[in-house]
């Protein structure tokens, strides 16, 4: 079992990736990312995303009902629905489905952000959260039918509400569920870079006890992005590999080991 | 098997709708439009909808691969998810599908519609057409399963394009793949009403043999739901009723009778 996660930005082959997974015997679920196409669609909108700076330095959208709103137009309405287009056209029985579908992925909403607004401590709560579990009869049934299911967010939470939340931690709880051996992480770049601006930086092989090390090495986003790895390790997969998303051929070239691989 | 078709209209009261479904015994399928939610988001993106009229007089919307992508947000990304929130709120286990997921519903493309441009007669041709089939396997073992299939549009076409259609049409296909006895109707209106503008001239009771004569008496969307319901009645339904989405209950309403009842 494959995990494949595109990452959302705007620059990701999609037509190569699915031509490519076309191609592929193992089983595999798709999940996938929009963020580049929400942020495009909520400045049309006249709504531009906020993002909150906790008081330790995280930073996160500000997930409010208006966003979630906008994230349903673009990760379960546009991006999801391009995708199972483009599956069908290439033979892949594909399913989309949020987090909120049949209880997909269910998770438990932040309590909270501690921010600052100017000197003053101030708790903000919005629609996001953590994945906790994924519904597995449901993924089980589809696949032994002949559908690939693609998962993207919303996920819901303890009260069935829709919340926002990390297509990698989703990536996480689905690797435990399906024990699935191999997660291929589509980006937009050609994996871990030892220097973000040199592509020639790659690394090509990180060695799962230096996982930690790497962690502490970046910033951002590509932190976070190896703490996911890091905890997909340590619940049981055996093989990562972070790779372009934006090749002709995303996919074949994973699986030949460019990009970076974790093992 | 009842097929609940919720109009796309804005004032449509959908909690009011999940709620009563909550209590019904019998099993159901959804239909849901999102006409309303689909000129407006259409309109804040700066690319208001197109109508064509045909050279025989018919009108319909004009569906390029920009109002596909309007309508994958508003359909299938933002009131199909908080359709599903909603039930799932009501302890109702939906899962929501395009026409696109696993070929749940496939179609023919239009080859073209026949239009003046200023006095030049012109074929224009978009991503629209006719749904044929449903999946019925999958539906099976979405309901067998426990699970509320929530469908809407876009459909996929005989090239596995994404192309948009008339919900009342994708309604009577799975009326009859599915052989559902009751199909209930809701609009923004009393039900079929003797003169549009005088909500008091709503008729109780069409009997199948009024159908035809009905059918002339009205024009436009009225007209072509008024066709829909006879071919319905041609191909097997024992019961439609069209009735009220915006009250309190409009499930328990529909199922009371109130509305127009054709049987």
């Amino acid at each position: 079992m494959i995990i494949v996660k595109i990452g959302g930005g705007k620059e990701i082959n999609l037509e190569g990736i699915i031509a490519d997974l076309a191609g592929i015997d193992e089983p595999y679920v798709i999940v996938h990312g929009a963020n580049a196409l929400r942020d495009k669609l909520a400045e049309d909108l006249g709504q531009p995303k906020q993002v909150l700076t906790s008081v330790k330095g995280y930073t996160s959208v500000y997930s409010d009902e208006k966003l979630l709103d906008v994230m349903m137009m673009a990760y379960a309405g546009l991006r999801n629905k391009r995708i199972i287009e483009l599956c069908q056209q290439h033979g892949i029985n594909a399913v989309g489905l949020t987090g909120l579908d049949g209880k997909m992925v269910r998770g438990k909403r932040n309590q909270g952000i501690r921010v600052y607004q100017g000197k003053k401590l101030k708790i903000v709560r919005d629609f996001s959260g953590k994945p906790q579990s994924v519904n597995t009869p449901l993924l089980h049934l589809l696949l032994n039918n002949g559908y690939v299911p693609v998962l993207t967010v919303p996920i819901i939470d303890e009260h069935n509400a829709a919340i926002n939340t990390e297509n990698d931690d989703v990536v996480r709880v689905l690797q435990k569920a399906l024990e699935a051996e191999t997660v291929i992480n589509l980006i937009e770049a050609a994996g871990f870079l030892e220097n973000k601006d040199d592509t020639a930086s790659l690394i090509k092989n990180i060695p799962a006890s230096d996982l930690k090390a790497r962690e502490n090495q970046v910033e951002g986003r590509m932190k976070r992005k190896m703490l996911a790895v890091r905890k997909l390790f340590e619940q049981g997969a055996t093989r990562i590999i972070i790779s372009d998303g934006r090749g002709d051929h995303p996919i074949v070239d994973a699986l030949d080991g460019k990009g970076t691989v974790i093992a």
